[in-house]
């Protein structure tokens, strides 16, 4: 996996850490339930992987986009699947998600290998 | 299905109708994308449903969610995938996507006859 | 002009009365400043209505929608103009806009009279 | 207190017990997570729910805006801390939060009594 | 035209490039629907421009600002106009578009030459 | 202070001299709105700089975060405050402030010598 990624996540991971070292108790409880929500239940992880994509897109936050880019690349998205949810995401929220497409798009190459 | 449902469909139908009346060609050709991008392809319809469902919630549009809801019950999602769905938007989208997770959930239990 | 309107306008007004009975300062300078960007300047007021229409379209704000589609209408901008405003507003604002143009639409042909 | 407060306060009870009853496991969890951030804690109840309410009101969501505007009735804000609170909002939010203005100050009134 | 633009120019159609290269269907004719609204027609292109360009501003899409920036520079807008243009969306979307303004007015001016 | 934080405090001010050079009196007006709302009233200082705070966070503007994070530093909002008010952002705004509460977090901790 391409060295931006690796980096990408290394400095969310860290930042991560310096939040929850604060120790306060909602947003520890935030974050377990973030990871909670889209483990496997009655959707797989495979689809839940692709709606906190789609959400991350039409709310264009870029950091958002690009985890959950990574994430569907690893639970074995597939290059039209991926399509279409930036498709779906892009009627939706409109032409301000382009820029946001674009990156995600860059990432989702590069993931590839 | 209840009568508020078919009252939601009749005027959200009529005033479509208004829209595509008044003839102009971009209007025309962006409903046309909007009903293409939720057709089967390489994700299938209810996948696609549920994906304009959570990006309707978490962007608060209370006419889309009321589509989306009617939809996913008529493609077969399951009451669980339904509140997983809710779920994803409510993490992503916070406290403020409630009230429309309130009305959807109104929706989703009368459609279930 | 319908009753629906001059009933917007009296509740609209009614209420603003209200907020600046308050006699927050601030208030009541924005209020003021609301008022002033949207009088002729080096673009004139139907532009500048236009304006203020497509940026409450894309922010999903009802109520300014309708203000701005009847000063639109006042201001005279033509039937194609007002088309191609909501055309712009969908291509930037996506699907969610839909169901504001849908209302604003009904308003604009009510205006008519 | 006003009959449409408690109007309010009732169809949000219901509906949110409607939620529950669906028994999802992270969705009872983020319930529990939104009544404990307010509690007293280094800042007292009383700062909590103005911070509930500015946040509310830059999101334009009106139904959290209704909440919060009876909550910082009931936890002793003062009239003119009601108004600065409101000014934050509109200079941060823009013009787009006067109609949620317009309506929280009605509320506001209505709960004086 | 100085460095910077071109830099962004040159960015921005590479990655839009690499978007149509994956052949989705709804995603080209999204990306023609995209540039057919902004030409001439009831409205000229000058005042489409102006209309993309507060669009962008009030959902404080900074790609989306620096491409109409560029273009309403482009097709003649005036230093007074910009301004205007630029209070309207001040106005109805608040402070949050201040550092919004603050990177489209230092790209105004560096296209002045 | 850090070296970032005064980075970000000149290139701020530098573009906002920028803007105000121009000369438009709206714009100017609404800049001197946008101090007087945040000085002592009814409300002190710290509770406005916080009011500042979670308004930005939940609409998700990196340099207004960033403004008010300082502010709150040098007003005297304690660690644990600053935490509180994170966590009411968080939850209102959902997952998607997680990215600028990290950022808001590293500056915060920055700020502390």
């Amino acid at each position: 996996m391409a060295k931006s990624v690796e980096e990408f996540r290394k400095e969310r991971e860290a930042l991560n850490e310096k939040i929850l070292a604060r120790d306060d108790i909602n947003m520890k409880r935030f974050f377990a339930l973030d990871s909670a929500v889209y483990r496997d239940g009655a959707l797989d992880e495979k689809t839940k992987e692709m709606l906190g994509l789609v959400a991350s897109l039409v709310l264009r936050c870029d950091d958002c986009i690009a985890y959950h880019t990574i994430r569907t690349r690893e639970v074995g998205v597939a290059d039209k699947e991926f399509d279409e949810v930036m498709s779906i995401g892009l009627i939706v929220g409109g032409s301000i998600t382009i820029p946001h497409i674009r990156r995600a798009t860059a990432l989702w190459e590069e993931t590839k290998a």
